[in-house]
């Protein structure tokens, strides 16, 4: 039987079919934090741990986060604030709870439909006095009205019968960090916790730093088979920071309850009143009511896979990962709102606090960038809104122009803290922050490729350009002159290989801080040219000379670029570590740290954590001839570990340019897999963002060999691998939805009427009716 | 191998041989809640269920009680507050809990150890990845300092080792009847979530109908087998009503950790500053250290013992319940303060909330009367400084005098419902506070016994007569004059039996009531003569008349008593209603309502819930010839369920009376084992006092047949059964502890030095030295 046939006739109905489903099937509490972040939902305003709405359960982590919604107090930096958890449902009868962790769960099956954006479960409960009852649940928050999010549990007691005590709550007692006691820090006070009129509970609450209001309303309903309200009596009790609404029903043998909750959580960030928001926007949804709402919901879902679904002919499973990938990305951030980012996690778990870091823009972007531009202009457009607080940075670590934060929340202040604490107590000083400053570059190249993949040369003018300008000269100021060589070099950093910091003059940084410059040079001189006017206030609002812009152009062709070709040394004295190759993988096929090592600190070996060097390859492809880029590749992937789930994604996407196909495809499906499967052990913490972003990569402008030319030409050189017969897909061209069919050897895109040129393999095209 | 013997060798060298433990042997959470009242500790300031200190378990009503805090809010009824959990102890070591429920729990032995008031426990854990660690507990609420309540937790990791993180907290998000969502309420405000200095946590509440202030505090070592400190780490976080203090320290695989937590609660009723107090007695404990506190606690218990101990030869299973039975008697009351009662369920649950019933004087009493005068005549005192509300509650309905309320609380107004809610949430006029008056009779019949028994005519010419003389002009005023039949009725009560409600003339009431007043008349005779100046002061202040005690004396010469001998009805129209004996009895061995009354109300049969003829017998045993007794006890006893857990010690010291030896040890045994084998499924709510003062009845009223004369005599007509070859017991006579040795057919008393006169089945004797 299908997935989707184990469920009751009506839910069944709304799913998707089984190739859209990801489903846990049979109940495995050890599998619970993992599956709270497979099927957490977002709905572009807030994202909700897949925990279980009728609780009881031990092994547990609920979650609410709200996009902006950060907070510090004790934390070692300001972190996306775990809300008001208003999933919560107590379901009594007799005394007894009807939970899925009292008792023995049966036929457990939960599955989260991509297509449609719902989580879905059901199973029977069989408690230990013998009573069963069937629980079937539905739950999504929606696209639609993305502030709500509702659910529907169904219950059908079926072999008794009796008085069903309910309790609607929201448990305001909710903490960051809830199961690592070190860790554990409150980020929201309680200001209120009342009763809504006519029914339902309300939790104000404020951010403890900053005073940032929250407000939280849920409202519950049941009714039985016929739509009648079954509700007996129903009650409003606060109980400290728990609001609690007590509802009674009378339950019949084999009759199904349907319990309804919906809640809405709105922000001091959008309305002066919270809780009258809530109060409307939940009386709004009454009178809708939940099949509309799922309506208008899955509508949404429709238009969003009508855009960014990737089709594949020939690998159902990667399809389905795929799929999932694409699924959290589109769903996780917020569609109008530049003044948030998407975290390293997602919105999906707490670890890394919600922050957005490099991923953002070299993993993440380009899936925005080619299919949902809109939302890649608010991810640009954030780095622009917090450009004063990256001049304050540079300027407090001693350098002119802007230095962006390693991580950044909603201030753009540096949030990755100086020290910080391992799980056993001891404190560490972490440098990343200190030196890993090719983030700078990143958030440089993730606003020059968004303007030239969408075009938005409105963006660059009014944004863009500031950004290029403002971080080329931080490299400038950051890059020393050396006058024995007369070479600028930039000393003491950390690349993407985090093992090794700091150190001098890395391949990656040098090498980026010189596109930066370069860029910001030539974007800065056509902006001269063709709109003066937009030149001459960048010029006066930045204080630019000339002097100054030859200074740059003298650091970037004087940058120390160690080799153009040949095999690339990571940094100065990389090869004069002790070396070694990977000759050992584990279970999962991961590479092991050569024994050699194993004793040793990174600085005393050769290993990486991830790619640099071929990362840099991957993103300045002009730069090296193919053999050039063939040395490296198998130079460093024999010394990659791929302890950063950022590692696999650019090592298939490169190892495909150099013609490794098979390794290339094990990298992909690591990448694709990371979460699904639970590749790395950490999905607990939440999802890859870069990982997800990185995979769409791989398959788009990998294996599709998708990009945009200089002249700014769609182009396409497809290698699909043998077991592809086809691969299907849709990016927004310069406002045109592009419908894209990659097949061995050829691509066809039909553009709807418009006539869009694009090269394949160097033939020009015109797109088809 | 003994239970002591499975216990580390530190451990076992604390506890009683076997024979004084209660056990769980193997551990099943269906069992929880009533292991929980069982294995609840009172120190005679508080009492504290036996929840588990490591907590995450499911199945769990932890509570702790202070006597007199409490409270109404939203409740039917002022009932006694569950107070912030200070047990709660939070263990993880990476991310993962150690605790009962999460992984497997091996040898699991949890032990009440009744001689010395502790609870250990012991298990080893075996976590879902293999870890394994050893935990053995100790808890008590000192009875040195009985405001305090300490427990020490010794962990073992067994094979592993690690940071071992902790969470001392205090949680004041707790609730009465938390498992019952229509019934939870909340009594508590929290005032205050600080640290304390120089470490540990605590919590500020008020209740929230009077405001009273309740502070509670709690404070955590962490040692190793050497007794150095192995806190690496220490931080205050307060989670909203969650107090958190966080320690962690070093673990090493096979080395024992000693975590010992001592916690503080004081109230407004004691300390203008329950905060300071708190502090100051937490610091001192710090100070004494734990084994001194443990000593001190010890000895308490070695002397109550010496007191309490009542050691039956030839049934060692009962030997043990009642002990049980005495354990928690002895430690429930407050030591000295007479403002505060023994509830129905002693301190160890939230049934009854808490409140005092007839159940205290009729059933409880006794055994404080004869054992421990100081605690009785705080329980007699109890009423007289509630007088005046029973004053008050006589006004409100209609009366003179005193009534006292059928169930009272801390200001003695009636909290017995006149509405309530069944679980299935439809409400129900309860009528007993308007119709069961005869505990207005049992308080007076608890006074005078009070100062029968111990000679303390100081408490009767203070308080004492004070009761007798307005209960009596209660009864004077609640019977009515019938000139038809010259004489006087009470109509519209209920006695024991509350199946038949209201009913006229019920011969326990009717009884009671004239003994009332005439015990009233004849001690303010008594009084007159011999203590004038008594005599006036009370005269004066009730405003006595002669015309008014000649009214009292007619309204008692004239009481309608239906018959003095032969079968005695119940109440008027008793033996009209359709009659059954009951001839099935249910596994346990509990009566059968007769089949052909099981669909009818109470009043449509002649079935009965509890002793109540048989009852007046017991308590008036000079009024009716045996072969009156006899005949009554045999008919009642044929249509009597038991419902009530009052019932049974009756009907044992009843049959014993009336010759039904065998009968007598089977309702002995019921009342025994009531809660320690959980006879009526009930025990989670509480344990039940009236069963075990009851019990206690048994073996020294009813088979050793203790009683004290008219003349003031304490005599014996032992009747033991066949089984005893002998019972021996203390109590406390006129000042003096008697060391009483009952063998079959013979009684000897030893009073070290003193010459107590006594008689045995009418024989004159004197201790011996």
């Amino acid at each position: 039987m299908s997935y989707r046939q184990r469920f009751s006739p009506e839910i069944a109905a709304l799913l998707a079919d089984d190739a859209w489903l990801v489903a846990e099937e049979g109940y495995d509490p050890a599998q619970n934090l993992a599956y709270e972040s497979i099927f957490g939902l977002a709905s572009g305003a807030m994202g909700n741990r897949g925990s279980h709405e009728e609780g009881g359960i031990r092994k547990t982590l609920p979650a609410n986060y709200v996009h902006g919604v950060f907070d510090q107090s004790e934390a070692f930096m300001r972190e996306l604030c775990n809300t008001p958890d208003w999933t919560k449902l107590r379901l009594c009868h007799a005394c007894e709870p009807i939970s899925l962790e009292d008792g023995e769960p049966r036929d457990y099956l939960r599955v989260l439909d991509m297509r449609h954006g719902l989580l879905a479960k059901r199973y029977v409960n069989r408690a230990a006095d013998g009573r069963e009852t069937r629980i079937e649940s539905l739950k999504f928050l929606s696209r639609a009205h993305p502030r709500c999010g509702m659910f529907r549990l169904c219950l059908t007691p079926l072999n008794y019968e009796g008085v069903l005590e309910l309790e609607n709550l929201i448990d305001a007692a909710v903490t960051n960090f809830m199961d690592m006691p070190r860790f554990r820090v409150r980020h929201l006070e309680t200001t209120e916790v009342s009763a809504l009129m006519p029914d339902g509970c309300y939790v104000g609450s404020k951010t403890r730093d900053f005073g940032l209001p929250l407000g939280t309303g849920a409202r519950v309903t049941v009714r039985d088979a016929c739509g009648a309200d079954r509700v007996k009596s129903r009650r409003f009790r606060p109980f400290g920071e728990l609001a609690c609404e007590f509802l009674d029903a009378d339950m019949t043998r084999g009759d199904t309850l349907t319990i309804e909750k919906f809640a809405c959580i709105c922000t001091g960030r959008d309305f002066d009143d919270p809780r009258a928001q809530v109060a409307r926007e939940l009386e709004a949804l009454a009178l809708r009511g939940f099949d509309a709402e799922l309506a208008a919901h899955i509508a949404r879902y429709d238009a969003l896979w009508a855009m960014a679904d990737v089709e594949i002919d020939g690998d159902d499973a990667l399809q389905h990962a795929l799929r999932f990938n694409i699924f959290q990305l589109m769903s996780t951030p917020a569609q109008d709102d530049p003044h948030t980012n998407i975290g390293a996690k997602m919105i999906h778990g707490e670890e890394y606090g919600g922050h957005a870091f490099w991923d953002t823009e070299l993993f993440v972007l380009p899936f925005f960038d080619y299919v949902f531009p809109g939302v890649a202009r608010n991810l640009v457009t954030y780095r622009y809104l917090l450009l004063d607080k990256a001049l304050e940075n540079a300027e407090k670590n001693g350098y002119r122009g802007a230095k962006y934060p390693w991580e950044s929340a909603d201030t753009g202040e540096e949030e990755c803290p100086a020290w910080t604490v391992c799980p056993d107590g001891s404190c560490y000083r972490c440098y990343v922050a200190d030196y890993e400053h090719h983030v700078t570059a990143a958030v440089a190249y993730g606003a020059q490729h968004y303007a030239h993949i969408t075009g938005d040369e409105a963006f660059m003018d009014e944004m863009g350009l500031e950004i290029l300008l403002q971080t080329a000269r931080f490299w400038a100021s950051r890059a020393v002159y050396k006058p024995e060589y007369d070479r600028y070099e930039i000393l003491r950093v950390t690349g993407p290989d985090e093992w090794h910091e700091p150190v001098d003059n890395t391949a990656y940084t040098n090498h980026l801080a010189r596109w930066n410059i370069d860029c910001a040079l030539d974007r800065l001189a056509r902006c001269r040219q063709e709109k003066p006017e937009v030149c001459a206030r960048l010029w006066a609002a930045l204080g630019l000379t000339e002097a100054e812009l030859m200074e740059w152009k003298t650091c970037a062709s004087k940058l120390y670029i160690k080799t153009r070709q040949g095999l690339i040394e990571q940094f100065d004295g990389y090869f004069d570590l002790p070396d070694a190759v990977i000759t050992e993988w584990d279970a999962c096929g991961m590479p092991r740290m050569p024994a050699i090592f194993r004793e040793k600190r990174g600085m005393q070996h050769c290993i990486l954590k991830q790619a640099d060097v071929v990362m840099l390859m991957f993103l300045m492809p002009y730069v090296y001839d193919m053999e050039t880029q063939r040395i490296n590749y198998d130079y460093y992937e024999q010394r990659t570990l791929h302890r950063s789930s950022l590692s696999p994604s650019i090592h298939c996407l490169m190892g495909l340019r150099v013609g490794d196909a098979k390794r290339a495809y094990a990298y992909l499906e690591r990448s694709a897999y990371v979460d699904i499967r639970n590749n790395q052990g950490n999905t607990r913490e939440g999802l890859h963002a870069a990982s997800a972003g990185g995979t769409w990569q791989c398959v788009t402008l990998g294996y599709c060999g998708m990009s945009v030319d200089d002249s700014g030409e769609l182009v396409f050189t497809p290698h699909l691998p043998a077991r592809w017969t086809r691969v299907r897909y849709r990016i927004v061209w310069r406002g045109t939805p592009l419908h894209i069919t990659v097949t061995p050897g050829d691509v066809r895109i039909r553009a709807n009427g418009a006539l869009v040129p694009y090269r394949v393999n160097g033939e020009s095209r015109v797109s088809e009716w």
